[in-house]
């Protein structure tokens, strides 16, 4: 068995003691590990000097050791018969507001065993953030909320282990990526003063922490890593997404869009990050956020409509009948309705009662996506002029905010040389579609990458990269998170930005509809 | 109320989070912290952070904070109200194989409050620590030897706080100084090692540990500090009395000698520092460690004899009526008898029975001290020719170790600018008798210095004078330990050692004993 060079577990074989060399048990280990990392302090717990001296001689000088870090200080967290066959893991989580991602990797090749996901159990006391804020302020709020989560944690680690033969307490290292709010609510911080201004959090740097303080069932010697976030709205699942995405190590300016239950952007490179959160002010409320809604089995992810015979053709997830739209399949029928002509510049449905698939409703044109006999719902599946006015300013505050951030600090978007989506909704989108509607700036599409979960595949590198442990301190500091100012400025370019694409269609000379004029 | 400038307790006044300064509420003390104290990293845990932003409002903004200090890493215990009026304590051990010594101090202040002492309860498993090793191979044989010191620390405390009129509640900070042997039993540390060839602690460097691992029943954040040992024949009580003593800064050479259940050396300056053991093999068996025998009430501690009328003046601990002899008082009796006459160079009495005093008991002579009518129990209070040889064997030994050490490093005893002598043997024994016996080496008389218990007083500094834990570090990664090599020559010196007071009496030039040739 070979140990991963990169990761936190490694084998020491140790001179034994004599009587020309006879420094203690612990002394020994740990001098030889510090050699071994050019280390300059590695702490060990009580426990595991008292289980120490029994082991180190029945494993012959031979010992596996797992380590973690917390910012300059290493950590001993456990030691393991090197010649054992019980597997050391590590469980990495992507800890989102409405669904948590879990995974277990093997911490000495590195390789993920398993994975699996399941509702926050916090959306019993409300589906967003706020409520459960808000709710944290009753008595034993905090506990509650923090209950809940750890509860479902446990029980879901539990069954994934079993699912892959293996047992909870094999796990010695966790790694946990979460907004702010999440992470507060994950380790018991009263989130109270997030969301009231001037917003602050406990802790932007919670570290390290026992998994047995945090009550999680694993091995009792467990360390959990926090990311650690910028500040209230910019959390540590976008630091594990720069992490993944390595936007912070490219000599050339890249951008990263993560669209979840907020809208976070961060822009930089190798020598500088900037980052703005897009949940800034009643202009964009409900704006952004909403496309984030969930995707699930039979909801509408893709349609394109032949522009000459007016034909839809609709994609589900899973190829499902039909139930619902989500935010990327309604950029794709926005995109496609505004390519064939049946919404103008503005985003109006041009198309009146006398196209088969439009009818008012309470005065409002409605424009059938599906129709009753082919849904799974069994009521036709529509769309209203108010939900396509939504989405104009959905992605209008998308622009705009995408627009504010590069201009802010000198950068041109056309010159960006990755834009990186993450989230479900970067896996989904279209970019072609974005673009079409001016949600995206017009770049050429081999520039958009799709990050995919990038929080629990940042979380992921922390267990099995130990140098990443590092990068994302260096991240972190590194970040000037910019306040949105929603100005004059800004609202100009809101409502330039609410057109399709654009009021100035130069902006996206690639975007081909009707009577473009340019 | 005034923050002692060296103590570990410190008030910040924080400037209160703004929309520009809206850094988390402890990455915001843990900056004002780090500026303060020119420190790296500062850890907090995760119960501080849950209580952190309640306080922090309270109290507006300022904050007193209880520090403490491992190698490099800041640890804040806890934080208090800054216009609080329970006290901020800390407890100073000095943990004795027979006993025990606490003392209660002023964090703030940095004054002593209180101190009590106690038997070693472990004494009921075995009055010497090899014994107490042997018993912790039996099954639960360490956690028992734990419970039993645990048990007895917690119930002294909480009487040593309620004689001061404070709560153990207020006690943040702790610092234990003890041997290796006694520290491994506090930590519940397997010493079976200790005692067994090449002779390996469980750890030089336990550092910091919660006071609730240890199960210590103070305050629940509290942190107790393990001082570092050598090696299992050099423990931290000697760490503290170096650091006690100041030796360790003096640019001129200096020695320390600690007497206890073991006899301790250390020599050296500013730039090196030499130790060894006294515990060195078969010769010496029995020898030196049967001079830090108990003192108590009623113990004759000093004795002079009037050469001309042979009239013996005893002096007893407290002034009770006698009851026995300690190793101080055999000392002083031993150079009274030898400067009197009444024994010779050899150590052997020059009396017979013809003088009153003398007796044959078994063949052997003996000498009375006190006579029955006299003594506490009853009976004749004697010392026999077989004690006085055994005296003659310690205080060669102790001579030996002291010109093996400093010939070893090329200094001669006479350079020695301070003879330091710790424990309770350095505060009873009379250096004018050690030297006329040639137990310790003829230097002026103002260069010896009683330390009294140095253990303690090391122990108090790390609480009050928060440099010092720096200085702990450094002085044990300093000291060169020497393992007493007892060859040839060793026992060439043991022999010439064993006469009164040494076969080349122009070593001790100061002493005028009848018969003196040179």
């Amino acid at each position: 068995m070979k140990d991963n060079i990169k990761g936190w577990v490694k084998t020491i074989s140790l001179a034994p003691p004599t009587l020309q060399d006879n420094t203690a048990d612990a002394d020994r280990l740990l001098s030889a590990l510090k050699m071994h990392l050019s280390a300059d302090q590695i702490d060990i717990e009580l426990s595991l000097l008292r289980k120490l001296p029994d082991l180190i001689r029945k494993w012959k000088y031979n010992i596996r050791c797992i380590l973690f870090k917390d910012r300059k200080r290493w950590i001993l967290a456990d030691i393991t018969d090197p010649g054992g066959s019980s597997p050391v893991t590590g469980l990495a989580i992507d800890l989102g507001t409405t669904r948590v991602v879990i995974r277990l990797l093997d911490l000495i090749t590195g390789k993920p065993l398993g994975e699996s996901s399941f509702d926050n159990p916090q959306l019993a006391i409300g589906p967003d953030i706020l409520t459960r804020i808000h709710f944290s302020d009753q008595n034993q709020g905090v506990k509650k909320l923090k209950r809940l989560i750890t509860d479902a944690l446990n029980t879901e680690l539990a069954s994934l282990c079993r699912s892959c033969n293996t047992e909870t307490q094999n796990i010695f290292l966790m790694a946990i990526a979460g907004n702010t709010a999440m992470t507060h609510l994950f380790l018991g911080l009263n989130p109270h003063f997030i969301i009231r201004e001037p917003y602050i959090p406990v802790s932007n740097t919670p570290g390290i922490i026992r998994a047995s303080e945090l009550e999680l069932e694993v091995n009792p010697n467990a360390r959990v890593l926090i990311f650690p976030n910028v500040g209230s709205y910019f959390g540590g699942d976008l630091i594990a997404g720069i992490l993944f995405s390595g936007l912070h190590r490219r000599e050339d300016t890249s951008i990263l869009v993560d669209v979840g239950t907020n809208a976070e952007v961060v822009l930089g490179n190798s020598n500088w990050l900037v980052s703005c959160a897009g949940a800034a002010g009643p202009a964009l409320e409900g704006g952004v956020t909403k496309m984030g809604m969930m995707a699930g089995k039979g909801v509408i992810d893709k349609i394109s409509i032949d522009p000459s015979s007016g034909q839809f053709t609709i994609h589900t997830i899973e190829d499902d009948p039909p139930i619902g739209i989500c935010g990327s399949g309604l950029i794709d029928l926005a995109a496609q309705l505004f390519l064939s002509g049946m919404i103008d510049v503005r985003g109006k449905l041009t198309v009146s009662e006398t196209y088969a698939r439009v009818k008012e409703i309470d005065g409002m044109l409605h424009i059938t996506i599906v129709p009753a006999e082919k849904s799974a719902t069994g009521s036709d599946l529509t769309i209203s002029q108010a939900d396509l006015d939504s989405l104009s300013r959905s992605k209008a505050a998308m622009y705009t905010i995408l627009e504010t951030i590069t201009e802010t600090v000198g950068v041109h978007l056309p010159e960006l040389s990755v834009f990186y989506v993450a989230g479900t909704f970067g896996s989904f989108i279209n970019p072609s579609s974005a673009i079409s509607i001016g949600m995206l700036p017009d770049l050429p599409l081999n520039r958009y990458t799709a990050l995919g979960n990038s929080s629990l595949e940042g979380a992921s590198m922390t267990l099995t990269d130990s140098s990443s442990i590092d990068e994302i301190t260096e991240i972190r500091d590194r970040i000037t998170y910019m306040e949105l100012n929603v100005n004059q400025e800004f609202m100009n370019r809101f409502s330039a930005a609410k057109f399709f694409p654009h009021t100035d269609p130069s902006l996206f000379p690639s975007v081909k509809y009707p009577n473009r004029t340019n």
